[in-house]
């Protein structure tokens, strides 16, 4: 049985167009599928308005209590919402979820980095025991499509906020004992895939392998949220995922115009 | 097979302390259970935070675009998932859900009123037929607590404004077919009770019929969001529910001590 896990963010999530297109070509994908998304750009606006100042100690992004509210409003409220009544219109029989919901998703609190003394607030790191897969097949086994947003939970009644690219990795990586060699995991933004030269959108790598990886990280061809992606794309890959893409929702039910991650 | 219904609204959900007290009364309910909130004054906290202000028309509150997004980050988002992640921490297998998740709850707009052109905006008016009871049934018998917020959505990917207590109501009446008379209806609040003076918190009535209802009506011993609720609660025994009662979560594990609405 197949299964593809689709991650969305950057502009995809604030754009109500491209989010409304994004959603139908997900509706599309055959078999088992599970979506996950992040929302930061929506948070940003939001905690302008609000009048939230974004928190650093030592050049550390901090999730104080003012923040996780923030983002939980956001992630698992506003954007997850949305989401759901889209495709529910599309007759796609989603069921929004954070990781607190049928606690399909634990995280610890970070550890504070040794050598330093960076209380990073409530972020939550997962690991190989966070996803409660018992529960996502039990949605997946009666045709229910999990929405997973970027907040977990760690069982003592904290909400804890926790990267969605890292989310979608684990989730694909706990089920691969069920699917086996059936799981697609597909990271969707609003460039074709990794682009050699950020000003050309037509520049994107039709394949990464890790060595090839080292290199463009190493001469800085790619920086910022696309190393930690390809991190995650290298971990599942590495947990024995199969197949993983990162590209634009055009082409998700396509097999090129995007770029292909291998080992 | 016994079923608890329980709405809890007012100060119990912008208070954390008496939030987690609630829940730990929920959770001592046995048999099958479903908790519903609102959360109408923390929506305004956050509403003066970010600078919008209330719309009327002709004197009626308008739910405006802004004003859903806003509704539906506090009550679909900050305040179901820090419920849920309470409940979790408390071993209550709770899943967070607005009406679109699962399709769970579906509304219409609300009609403009006859010699009135009001529109009323994002506010979705709920029927017999507007709960999902199969998916409802679903959750409970896998042993999973459903927790609503008072959003529904149309169908047609958008979600509405409902009012708590009426959702409360139609869910009760909804599965009355299945749980037959072992449906247990609890309004929590911050009181005792239906008081008969709003200054003697000891003042509660500890049986409200029909006629007492219309008599304490007239002579305005109740108002505001009283007469919407005890509405509510007489809309359910008309349709069947048998057990209804308004009064503080301190005592919903207890006959006594609460008012009890009869025909």
């Amino acid at each position: 049985m197949k299964i593809h896990i689709v991650k969305i963010g950057g502009n995809l999530i604030s754009d109500q167009k491209w989010l409304n297109f994004s959603l139908k070509e997900f509706v599309k994908l055959q078999g088992n599928k599970i979506l996950i998304h992040g929302g930061g750009k929506k948070a940003t606006l939001i905690s302008d308005q609000m009048g939230i100042t974004p928190k650093f100690i030592q050049g550390r992004r901090i999730t104080d209590k003012e923040t996780i509210d923030l983002v939980v409003m956001t992630y698992a409220g506003l954007i997850n919402k949305n989401i759901v009544a889209i495709l529910q219109s599309y007759y796609c029989n989603a069921l929004g979820l954070c990781g607190a919901d049928g606690n399909c998703l634990k995280s610890c609190y970070r550890f504070k980095k040794k050598n330093t003394d960076i209380d990073y607030g409530y972020v939550g790191d997962i690991t190989n025991k966070s996803v409660n897969t018992y529960f996502i097949k039990f949605l997946l086994k009666n045709n229910i499509v999990p929405v997973l947003c970027s907040i977990t939970h760690n069982g003592k009644g904290n909400l804890l906020n926790t990267n969605a690219d890292t989310i979608a990795a684990w989730i694909a990586i706990s089920l691969k004992k069920d699917f086996k060699d059936e799981i697609e995991l597909h990271f969707c933004f609003e460039k074709k895939g990794v682009l050699r030269d950020l000003h050309d959108e037509e520049s994107y790598l039709k394949r990464i392998d890790f060595t090839l990886f080292q290199i463009i990280r190493k001469n800085h061809t790619i920086k910022n949220g696309m190393i930690p992606k390809l991190e995650n794309a290298f971990l599942a890959l590495k947990n024995g995922v199969s197949k993983v893409s990162i590209g634009h929702p055009y082409y998700l039910n396509d097999l090129n115009n995007k770029t292909i991650i291998c080992l």
